[in-house]
């Protein structure tokens, strides 16, 4: 049966592109026609956010296989901010994009299965509250916690992708810790590739992904290969340094096997003088699929992707 | 300037016990009379947690300092559930306790900010959409992550508790790797201590608290010591195995510096044949007020907590 990558990769080979869109909502940077009509209260803003994401989402969807809201920018709203992420992400299924929900979540036993319950609708978008295919997992609590969101992943066709090695500065603190063996994030990553070897044996690519930072080229090319059937996630392209050069090992020979997502840079591409310069004042819509054009444009030249 | 740990324990060493009682509605295990009253809509579902945990406030407030309520089970039913779960937060601070979130969060830069906005109200209840005075936060992404927890901390006398050593049997997978030097967990721990020191200097304790759970009675003696500033959670106590005499090693000779957390066996105590003999069929508030008066007594027995 086709699982979580089956599904992506379809959509990715349907777009020709593995750009993924994050949406970042932040106030302060909104347009100013979106920001003029909302005034400061938390629904006010929620309801900005909405409409800004689900803007984003009729630019991206025709170029695009998938979108990754932060879960974190809407959650700082309180629950009108969540209502607000629920209608972004049931948008974004509507338009047929893969919805990645980026809520780094993590917990024990019954919580965790609790998370998976929120968010892991997979196929099925009346199966979660939170529709997501798939959802961002901290595994730092142990193996033993990912258990339940494998289950769910399993059984609806969903997936997760395991936070490996991040893309901030700071990531290597905890994360390059070593034994004689192996580092943690290496020891994170056989815990990944192990649950794909056991729970989709048959298939390429499993339903337990990682996330790799484009930021650290050298164990981006060492994590693809620890981790031959794992999908990958990969943040930190563009305004955090990565380059399409860096994220092309992460792709196999088909170009498949990763996404790799742009947030600030494509949402805010109106606050960018590359891209102002280019439209109309007020034509933040331009701006935004020139930059998500420019990405995809970028990612191909350097084979970062399906052909 | 008192921060949070002044305020916890101030409330500590009035209600006289370390005791915190989790908030950990399940919808099975709910009281057959709030179960009658929903149906089964995820709305419906969060208007019967509500109820529940309000009823337990209604019952714990006269006896214990603080809740700890888990987000994950809110979260599980979509938006209904934040705003279920915003209003048991509101309701919990008018009763006036300590209100830690389990949300287990983290990010990177901006978007850790997020989460910290989203729930470090702190001292003042409207500061914040999810009103805690203290949030749990995972540092597997590296300590730059917990600089805008702490910065939000500092301004608002709010409190984290950082995860070290959790609960769950699995829990020694990464957090136990460990180079010549020291283990992942202890490699966290001098983090936060290193937090406290640096952004507390003057106050027995800081604002950066540590999760370690008593199910690991040797590392949390050995924790309470490596974090002498730092104020501890402590899952895990009871039905996950800890008993009084393990927690006793987390108390400085004043009984402070410690909560003690128990969610299940205090929530569902009525279907506990302990406590469901002893009182009238449906009398389930009997039950959940003499599940926490028990687990006040053992921990006062133990020397665990205040005198």
């Amino acid at each position: 049966m086709p699982g979580f990558s089956d599904l992506l990769h379809q959509r990715v080979l349907q777009a020709g592109t593995a750009v993924l869109v994050g949406l970042d909502p932040r106030f302060d940077f909104l347009p100013d026609e979106i920001v003029a009509a909302a005034a400061s209260s938390p629904h006010q803003i929620a309801t900005a956010f909405e409409r800004f994401c689900c803007e984003i989402i009729d630019i991206v969807a025709p170029l695009v296989p998938a979108v990754k809201p932060q879960v974190a920018f809407f959650e700082q709203l309180g629950p009108s901010g969540m209502s607000a992420l629920h209608s972004v992400m049931t948008y974004a299924r509507q338009k047929n994009l893969i919805v990645i929900a980026d809520g780094k979540r993590g917990d024990i036993g019954t919580t965790a299965a609790a998370y998976a319950e929120g968010w892991l609708a997979g196929e099925d978008p009346f199966a979660a509250p939170f529709p997501a295919h798939a959802l961002t997992v901290n595994a730092y609590l142990g193996a033993d916690t990912l258990e339940p969101f494998v289950e769910l992943a399993l059984r609806r066709n969903a997936g997760i992708y395991v936070l490996v090695r991040t893309s901030n500065p700071g990531a290597g603190a905890f994360q390059d810790l070593s034994d004689s063996d192996r580092s943690v994030f290496q020891a994170v990553a056989d815990t990944v590739q192990g649950l794909n070897a056991k729970n989709w044996p048959d298939q390429a690519w499993g339903g337990v992904g990682a996330v790799v930072g484009a930021t650290w080229p050298t164990e981006l090319r060492e994590l693809r290969a620890r981790m031959p059937n794992t999908p990958l996630l990969i943040p930190g392209y563009g305004s955090q340094g990565g380059t399409a050069a860096d994220v092309a090992a992460a792709f196999d020979p088909e170009g498949l096997g990763a996404v790799v997502n742009s947030s600030r840079a494509i949402n805010f591409a109106f606050r960018d003088p590359k891209y102002a310069n280019q439209f109309a004042p007020g034509d933040w819509r331009s701006a935004i699929e020139a930059a998500t054009r420019d990405m995809i444009s970028d990612l191909k030249s350097h084979s970062a992707g399906p052909r």
